[in-house]
């Protein structure tokens, strides 16, 4: 992965800084230069110690941070007369009063994927093995052929038309639903799309219905939103309709964001009935129904019910399609399906967020997403998952450990016994290189304690084995423990 | 153009579609199709008739739309047994509480921008013929061979660090200015950061600076959070420090948003003295600077001032600098620089709002920013931009109109006879195919209704010449009209 590899070269990068500062340092105090003189240029000095530009700066900036020296406007570097530590004025306390509190989820959840463990089970990312990279990069170079201009042209805010034009034909052939082009918006990933949806058409104070568990980064947009949440438990068999029209009718909801197809971090799917009382509802009570509709594609046996999209007739969906997840997740390419009441509403929060996607990444897409060869990948990925999920699912067989299978997705949803907490699991396991999501974090009422999300989708099968071996084995651990406590 | 192009096929594909549409709805009328029969695919349709499927299935639509046939789920399009007008319960006004308020700058710079004219004068666009496409194009083919992977990888929620390594060395290098890599944002263009800004650090409530005219997407974002606008002229010499000072000292706004450097709309420069000061007056008032810098690489004679950034040692400036305007605008990439108190805040809204930028777009203005090919580039579009001004100014010399030649930037800004009211020469000049900025859009108080923004950057100098020309034409004619009123 291109990032590993450029932390692996930071890391190489570090040391060789060190050396060179230690060089410059010692210079300075020998009085190799003195006081108040001019350091050679970046350029110069890495040509001098023959390393790299990059390098020589970091020495030079660590040492302007430690007040030996001093940078000049356009003029270089010097050393500093006297040594005087600069104060900061501007402190995290006096601007944080918005961002600290709304984050709470999402910083529990980078605070664990930023750890650089061996084995991943935390993100919900497809492994870049089983990706066609190769074909794809090949691929790709056409799209500079077929629009040469494409790196000097603005996208329009809702999208470039003919890949909404292209994906309008594939809802229709796909899902028999019709969807004018204009009612699509491209956004750069579902984030972006959950982010404007909840920007344009909730105020401070109005109330959503969330399932619980759900995506927790779906947590942190209403919040900050200013939005009260409202939890509905999602179950292998979907929701308890009853609670929902409950809900709707004391609470009157403004939407109610749900992830009902192979659900994160569940795997559970509502089925198509409730799908289409729930539009029913959606229209009696006026409450939108946002649907962020993931892993559609990713089906193990046979395909999902139709989108809630599907039944609806009145306008009372908007539909979150994601694609480029498992074509090729660095483009971040995703659709909104709204009607033209809500799109009007949408449209100028997408183009005050950015103007529009940029057009390169949508002219990638479209020409690969539409090609026979993806038809071909998709067929391939689903069966390399399902192998992982059943190499996850053998391993944990005999633990005691209980979860519904999921029939797609990317994740397992477990449920621990009492004497295992998940929070110290997660504790030790990190400590081991091993990374997996606690259920907190993804419960609007911070509970669900005895909860974890699994993701088979990014180690191979051998790993996948291994590592949830390892922590079964941390498990082991606790549960002796305690039982000596 | 591509989206040019995309609009003549979209053209020609309408009236083909038409053509379609009147085959079937005879058909139907023929009873060639039963009421409640199926029709044939869109696939077999688009053969049979030699026409490609989106025309069919814009002809269906179109038909769908009517009510004379229905989409059936996975099954197709069928003859309705009755016609039956849909009734969309769901109306704009229901929703547009808050969109429509807010947006009412941009939408009428939208409405300018959306029609096809040919003497586009009215977006501060590059002439994509400036831009060096061909050689962009086959560089970025060695993106993907250098990061094989760069298309299933996401970039970190700052941005790509070895880009960020590269820019820090370049604000070192360029301008003296020491900057942490993870002092830096990227953005997906500059209005993205200006977004970010604004939902970050500032509440509703609070109150901002803002120049007096100014870019007015900018109005907007600050409008769409709330904030309370405090609006300071900005003279060919720069701001009146003196009510600078007075309103930071009495209104205590939380921010001031500046474009200092070839100011949009003015083109005027805000000297160096002014920048130092104004670094001063922001700490003694705990007032931060937003400054957007997107054309300081655009001068004609001597480079411009260093930012107010340089001069910044408390953090109390936030510095948005935009590259890719004139290196490839189809990718999307600016940059945000701000101390760690302030990245802080602003970093997890960035995480809300995309979760980062495209790995894609940042790998591939990283290899070709810092190639050596780019600084020729400038160099020539510097030239070719500077002869393009020229055109407009020498056009415009005998009207009577005034302005004050900008040093850099992409935009003349005029003072019109009072008898030659603005809205009226617009209104005049899109019937005939030309288009600019009333200044009126540009002003947080809706006024400076004897003002235009003229962008000479799009097109050649032969049209420049031509569409001036016939400018001034419409506007003696609305003179000679007002005369005999």
């Amino acid at each position: 992965m291109a990032s590993r590899r450029g932390m692996a070269q930071a890391e190489i990068g570090s040391r060789r800084a060190n050396s060179v500062y230690e060089t410059i340092r010692s210079g300075i105090k020998e009085r190799k230069w003195l006081p108040g003189g001019k350091l050679p240029s970046v350029r110069e000095m890495g040509e001098r110690m023959e390393v790299h530009r990059l390098t020589v700066l970091k020495a030079y900036r660590q040492l302007a941070e430690e007040g030996i020296i001093e940078a000049k406007y356009k003029s270089g570097y010097y050393v500093k007369s006297h040594s005087m530590a600069s104060s900061e004025s501007l402190h995290a306390g006096d601007w944080d009063y918005k961002a600290r509190s709304l984050y709470v989820n999402r910083s529990r959840l980078s605070d664990i994927h930023r750890q650089q463990v061996d084995y991943q089970m935390s993100e919900a990312l497809i492994d870049p093995n089983l990706l066609p990279n190769a074909y794809l990069s090949n691929y790709v170079k056409q799209v500079f052929d077929l629009y040469p201009r494409v790196l000097s042209t603005y996208s329009t805010v809702l999208g470039d038309p003919e890949l909404r034009e292209e994906l309008a034909c594939f809802f229709l052939a796909k899902h028999g639903i019709s969807v004018h082009p204009d009612e699509l918006l491209i956004t750069t990933g579902s984030q972006q799309a959950i982010d404007l949806v909840s920007r344009a058409l909730a105020k401070p104070g109005d109330k959503a219905l969330i399932e619980r568990p759900t995506y927790s980064p779906a947590i942190d947009a209403f919040h900050q939103q200013g939005i009260t949440l409202l939890p509905v438990e999602i179950a292998p068999e979907g929701y308890d309709l009853d609670e929902v029209e409950r809900f709707m009718k004391t609470e009157r909801p403004r939407l109610f964001y749900m992830n009902p197809t192979y659900q994160n971090p569940t795997g559970y799917t509502v089925p198509a009935a409730q799908r289409k009382r729930l539009v029913e509802l959606a229209e009696k009570y006026q409450c939108l129904l946002v649907e962020d509709d993931v892993y559609h594609d990713i089906y193990f046996g046979s395909p999902p019910p139709p989108p809630l999209f599907y039944y609806d007739t009145e306008g009372y969906v908007l539909y979150i399609r994601s694609f480029s997840k498992y074509v090729a997740p660095g483009l971040r390419i995703s659709v909104l399906a709204a009607r033209p009441a809500l799109m009007e509403a949408i449209a100028p929060v997408k183009a005050l967020s950015d103007n529009g996607t940029p057009l390169l990444n949508q002219k990638i897409f479209q020409h690969y997403f539409f090609s026979t060869r993806l038809q071909e990948h998709v067929v391939k990925l689903r069966t390399a998952l399902e192998l992982r999920k059943t190499a996850m699912e053998s391993q944990l067989a005999d633990t005691g450990w209980h979860w519904a299978s999921p029939e797609g997705g990317l994740n397992l949803w477990l449920r621990l016994p009492r004497d295992i907490p998940v929070d110290e699991l997660l504790r030790r396991a990190l400590s081991r290189s091993i990374a997996f999501v606690p259920g907190s974090i993804c419960d609007p009422l911070g509970g669900m304690n005895d909860r974890m999300r699994l993701s088979y989708s990014y180690l191979n099968e051998g790993k996948l084995a291994e590592g949830v071996h390892r922590l079964i084995a941390i498990a082991d651990e606790i549960r002796v423990e305690h039982r000596f406590l």
